[in-house]
């Protein structure tokens, strides 16, 4: 039996787009003999479709995808994820669901039964758990099909007690297959793979992992679908942050010899691989942003600094150099290397840049206040000005030539909130906004790689806002090695003041880190979509009360 | 027997405030020979707590607040919401709880079953469900605990098919407790009252039902805790939008007669009041989102249009005259009536006010775009960059003087991405942003039932953004009756576009309306926090994907 799978990048709401790509690789995979062909998790709309699901005409549009969709399963069977009607009188109206399609007919239709709930997942908000469950029969073969959570049931998880394995293993299935839609984090695709091998190896059959790839707003789906032999060793491993396809016989899987697994070089223990998974992931997801809003072209603003000159590069990688306007936005602050080291960035990969100096607009807003302002002294709010007047100007050249505004605020800055909300928080796409200060070095330090793009003076100069005389980050904030540690046990380990403390951090510099991460929570409200490539990125998987008291 | 409820105004993580506030009300409870006291879902840590509830010390906090009640509860008996911690195996790790404690013990404590998660709940996302349900046994009677949704299961409902009650039912309760956290949104009090009624007199017994008050960044809790006599007569209703405490004997409530239903004249087919409970609302908003933020004052622009005067007097309201500061930010295309109409709102209630003009300043901007510009003609582009110096110029006010920034964006122009993003769509708080233009009409009529305070000028008008010469909304938009309809049916009642025009409007208008809403879909997500006044509002309960096509 020769089982494809199709790693495919689709577009939510999308459903001719969606159908014509599945459509395609049926096509493909009869003309390769291929008996079934698998696609990922909510592939006929794409993943995750978030309140579109409430709306009865989108479910209407899934209905008649599928449809399309078996019109084309002559002599092919078909494993497509569709979200589907739940009949039972009670429950939640929906539920996520694979369809196992043949010679024209949805044969049957399988529920997910292990929802995810938690981070960036809500799917209690809309489906209903699968209850029921029993192998597909197909061409002599049992298979047991589940999807994506359904086998996170292992030994030690702490959420579930059992999944739809527990009862599938009954009926001696001959393989698993498991639809998924698992978006990247650093280090998950090992956990990934950990859990995949014990379900393998405990059930003693082969194994059928197809993921979905692409980005979807913050979202970056990594593709890196596997299938595993019948003791749980890896025997293929699809590419990474882009599209495949790929067919293997049944046979053959069930006792070929393990292949090297990419993953464990890429993400475990490996500082460089990481990095470049990380860059891989930005990439996708800047490209995928501005393709599937129909946008082209990026503008930004660049300081000279680490944090735009990577979101620079990282932009012309994925759109193209003739499709990224730098812009230099100096002031009286800025030192000279600022404006030279910027356009020494440019000049290295050819790009076109412009500069619009900010001193006449702060000036002229700082009269109009003057009245107010009569008495008191400069602080934070002149500061504010001039990141808001380049925000100001940004947003004018964005508005004007239908370029989207990259935002360049990492990690740590929008932890301890040291950035101007409507000035460098601007933005269609914060890009290194899961990526803190430490990391973007690495990524320089990446970009770098073959030769210098990234001028070594922007490096290895010290961080500074550049929005008053002399300054440098290190005046408010610890160096960053020791904010990104305090940060990192925080926000993505969930540490509390007193852990961290316990870890020997200086407790008046922890207390005050914490604090400052809790009074720019309205900040982040208010920030640019989030690129996430952490466990706990900024966004919609990390949700707190502004008026809280912490 | 002497059931007291205290329905307080809880601040979420101020531990110290809120177990303060509890013991308080037991001191009053004793004082008048209360024999139980009752109090709000999750009151000791407030609700909703989001992701603070993913930290352990956060929990940790819960149970000393817990202990520390305890120890007051000498001679009475306490009923209190507080988030525990699950002690199986397996599932998430708390549970919504009710904690019965007695004489300084915590006797029992009550999970609560059925956990919702749509709109803006995500109980499930933090608890696991309560499976097993007993009665409380307290002199010589049996209570039925239960909270909030855990009531919601009755005969019509599509989401449950049983609930704790068919349990606690087979122990002939003599009644029943529900505590609960339920948000204001027009017309949800009916149903509230509704459900409290048919579960009373299914079971034939009283019951007590304790909800919280006061506002949690975009929920806002209206009180009106209700008591139920055996037959589902309302026999008590406390305050709407204010703390309230008031003592019920039992043997009283059984058979005491039923009195008139304020929420039945407040809510129902009856806009006046249903204007005025959403004027409360927004003042209680305001009010709350200062006092816990630990802000007093507010600013905000003035144009002379009905949004911002609307936004104005309910601040007033809730903040004092003396602590809102209106600013007139005229330009070229300011009529000459935008500001005297302006400054008219602020004499009539003696509030300061300031004049920024913008011209200077928008001209230096213009200046530093011309070379980039030239050749293009004036567009959206222009009239967005006076848009946002206003808003740089506000936001310069908050800086220095430490204002919060008030937002005057209504639901209809927030839907159609009628705003410029970092211009009049900053502030702290979105006052209107679930008030749809129509209804903002309706709150300026209320605003001046008994004395002119919003001009009959601004009120009379068309509205104008005033951002080109002789502009009009209705140049670029259908009028707002038509408008607001359609949006009404998009977006609150979940209608698809072919829906709609089956209920006769123009299918061309349809679409453009839906297009548009669906195109600011990117707009609204760094849209500051919007106040929620209907059963959809824009903000954490209302989530879509921004790269979706539509």
């Amino acid at each position: 039996m020769n089982i494809a799978l199709a790693q495919l990048n689709f577009h939510i709401g999308n459903f001719e787009g969606n159908t014509q790509k599945i459509i395609q690789a049926i096509s493909r995979a009869q003309s390769e003999n291929v008996d079934l062909i698998v696609f990922s998790e909510l592939a006929v709309c794409g993943y995750p479709p978030l309140d579109l699901l409430e709306y009865a005409s989108f479910i209407t549009h899934c209905e008649e995808s599928l449809e399309e969709i078996a019109k084309h399963t002559k002599n092919i069977a078909v494993i497509v994820g569709c979200p589907t009607r739940n009949t039972n009188q009670y429950g939640r109206k929906l539920h996520n669901s694979a369809c196992f399609i043949a010679d024209g007919k949805i044969i049957s239709v399988h529920h997910k039964a292990l929802l995810p709930n938690y981070d960036v997942f809500d799917e209690f908000r809309y489906f209903e758990p699968g209850e029921l469950f029993s192998c597909i029969r197909f061409k002599g073969k049992k298979i047991a099909l589940s999807i994506c959570e359904d086998l996170w049931d292992l030994d030690d998880s702490a959420l579930y007690s059992e999944g739809p394995m527990d009862s599938l293993s009954t009926e001696k299935p001959d393989f698993i297959v498991n639809i998924a839609a698992s978006p990247f984090a650093k280090g998950h695709a090992s956990e990934r793979k950990k859990v995949l091998h014990a379900n393998a190896a405990k059930y003693g059959i082969p194994l059928f992992y197809i993921n979905t790839v692409g980005a979807q707003t913050e979202l970056v789906f990594d593709g890196g679908s596997l299938v595993m032999n019948k003791d749980g060793n890896c025997v293929a491993e699809m590419k990474y942050f882009s599209e495949d396809f790929q067919v293997f016989e049944l046979d053959w899987v069930k006792t070929a010899r393990a292949v090297p697994f990419q993953s464990d070089l890429l993400f475990t223990d490996n500082p460089e691989s990481e990095v470049r998974q990380m860059h891989q992931a930005l990439v996708l997801g800047i490209c995928d942003y501005f393709r599937k809003m129909g946008f082209s072209k990026a503008v930004l603003g660049l300081s000279g600094g680490i944090d735009s000159a990577v979101v620079y590069a990282l932009a012309v990688e994925a759109l193209g150099v003739e499709n990224v306007l730098a812009v230099l936005l100096p002031s009286e602050y800025s030192s000279e290397h600022s404006i030279a080291d910027a356009i020494e960035l440019c000049n290295n990969v050819g790009g076109k840049w412009e500069k619009l100096p900010i001193a006449n607009p702060v000036e002229a807003t700082l009269r109009v206040l003057n009245p107010l302002f009569e008495g008191t002294s400069p602080n934070l709010t002149e500061e504010n000005i001039q990141a808001r007047i380049r925000g100001l100007l940004l947003m004018a050249l964005s508005n004007k030539f239908g370029y989207i505004l990259l935002n360049t605020t990492n990690k740590s800055e929008a932890a301890v909130g040291f950035g101007t909300l409507y000035g460098d928080m601007c933005g269609g796409l914060a890009v290194l906004g899961d990526v803190f200060k430490t990391r973007v070095y690495q990524l320089a330090h990446y970009v770098n790689r073959d030769r210098e793009i990234i001028p070594q003076n922007t490096i290895d100069k010290a961080p500074s806002a550049e929005l008053r005389a002399d300054q440098k980050d290190s005046d408010s904030l610890p160096e960053y090695d020791l904010l990104d540690a305090i940060l990192e046990a925080h926000i993505e380990q969930h540490k509390s003041e007193q852990e961290i403390c316990a870890q020997g951090y200086e407790p008046a510099l922890v207390n005050r880190v914490l604090k400052l991460v809790h009074t720019a929570e309205y900040k982040r409200f208010q920030m640019p979509p989030v690129l996430r490539v952490t466990r706990k990125a900024f966004g919609p998987g990390r949700r707190f009360p502004l008026v809280a008291k912490a």
